[in-house]
């Protein structure tokens, strides 16, 4: 379990208990690779999914406990899952410090065990009890959710060492990998809970906001990570080809500058070599493209602390606000 | 569309509006890749598991005409997805006789779009109207079902170029892989239009029995297709290290003489190659193995005609059976 929630010791004992049912449900199975798809769900993340999912469902009366935790434990399935296949993509060695899937099982078995992923995520989500009606809804939003996914996730792959300076098109791709789990998780939990519409609908708009800043502040990490902090390099994003928020501004305000350093590692629709990439984050940074980013997950906090503070009092609307406060300022 | 119905006018016909919904939900999206998951799905199936599905919906009194073509749809992109990334995880260049989805796009998009396969299936079965109850317990199945079918395909990876001749082995996959998606095929049909309990479970037992018969057919075709037909080379399934019936029966009649024949292409562990998997084929032949696979294919098949059989006498009921012979006679 994350220390992330060590200053939450309700709702770490409810987080406790979504890892229970991530571990039963994915031990509990006949699958080959249970034992490995079950290490890569340990591997230690900070369970955010989860929490808004149970955090939503305060905002209403008629939440069961167990099918929350069930369905939240669905929400963190089908991220692992779509971690499992992105590092197939993205042909990354580790997650989160320790080999990944797709380094330890090879291509073939990391697709399947994606997939078998998304199954128990949909087999939780279908599980009952729920209140009448809940149940497709669930699903629908979840499948929904993994069509968004994918939708962003190609389109950043189509868009790949192009390095073109679209804020536009960058925080489409954002929405789609990132804010839209946010807001369902936070909406799925409310509605579940039979929160009523106001409520679900300023549920829905905090998490999209919450998981815009979230998403923007991990791109800044690439900028400025110590390798000892984040487990990964200073610029590995701009060696992998995408082009994230401080890029961009950067790209904007120098547009040759940036592209000469650019492309000194670069052969055209290829990786630039880590050197150069280290020496484009730096330079990104100097032309104050990681400060202009910073800004705009300021911005987006500030949108969703709006939302929040409009909800009814309560522990979980401070547990909320100083959420999204801290998920701004974390530095890993 | 197949002519594969051109004898059965109404079920064709609903096949036709059931292509209609496949292609709408792929098309009507923003997906960047859906014209080639389209295209993949234009390629030609048989569609024999919306065919069942439609054809099971027809044993109880409370069909609803269009949810069942959409849940036959969800079926059939299933099928799809499942084979966009089989077709990854055995490199393979065709499917059906044209470039597979991998082979145009790669292994990273090629994962992605059995992805969004995936999620367009499950939006699709939790699309309302359903009748009350009915719509969790088919997101349930197509959960169960693809942890199933992703389960056989890892058993099955994880026995290539072991050759080892375990029947019961062998049954345990194709039961996964196959004889599952067309046994839920039929019992969800029978279950959404609210057949009696009976009904629903004899549907269930023969679906399963097809389903075996059908994929062991599939297997022993392998062992005496010609290229035009099948449109692929003659032991191709021995070649990529799968022990099919065939293969199993011949080895358990002369193990050493088969192992002289496939470690003549072989490197431990490795695929052998094309021209001792053609010869393997054909000693597995003379030695009875195909005859033996095609009785236990026929036993299958009358194990589900007898199920059928029980069954209430209608137009579908004929059809029905008429279709588990045809299976079993396919040569294609």
């Amino acid at each position: 379990m994350t220390d992330f929630w060590n200053g939450s010791p309700a709702l770490r004992q409810r987080l406790e208990r979504v890892v229970a049912v991530i571990d039963s449900t994915i031990g509990s199975s006949d699958f080959p690779l249970r034992e490995t798809a079950a290490l890569s769900a340990e591997a230690g993340g900070k369970l955010l999914r989860p929490a808004l999912l149970i955090l939503g469902s305060s905002f209403g009366p008629g939440a069961n406990a167990e099918r929350i935790e069930r369905l939240a434990a669905a929400m963190e399935i089908l991220h692992i899952a779509t971690l499992v296949h992105d590092d197939i993509i993205d042909e990354a060695p580790l997650r989160r410090g320790k080999p990944s899937l797709y380094a330890t099982v090879g291509v073939k078995k990391a697709v399947l065990a994606g997939d078998w992923l998304f199954s128990r995520c949909f087999l939780l989500a279908s599980e009952g009890p729920a209140p009448e009606g809940a149940a497709p809804e669930d699903s629908k939003g979840l499948a929904r959710l993994i069509g968004a996914v994918c939708s962003a996730e190609i389109s950043q792959d189509l868009e790949k060492y192009r390095y073109s300076a679209s804020v536009r098109r960058y925080l489409r791709t954002i929405a789609g990998k990132t804010a839209a789990l946010f807001s369902l998780a936070l909406h799925a939990g409310a509605t579940e809970a039979k929160a009523e519409t106001g409520v679900t609908q300023a549920l829905r708009r905090a998490g999209y906001d919450m998981g815009m800043a979230f998403q923007v502040i991990d791109d800044i990490l690439d900028f400025e990570s110590a390798e000892d902090v984040l487990r990964k390099p200073v610029g590995k994003d701009i060696a992998e080809g995408l082009c994230t928020l401080p890029l961009i501004y950067a790209l904007q305000a120098d547009r040759k500058g940036m592209d000469a350093i650019l492309s000194r590692g670069m052969r055209p629709g290829k990786a630039v070599t880590p050197r150069a990439a280290v020496a484009a984050a730096r330079r990104a940074s100097e032309l104050g493209g990681v400060e202009r980013a910073r800004a705009d997950a300021r911005r987006f906090t500030q949108r969703a602390l709006a939302e929040i503070e409009r909800l009814p009092a309560s522990g979980s609307r401070d547990e909320l606000m100083s959420l999204a406060e801290r998920l701004l300022h974390r530095a890993y």
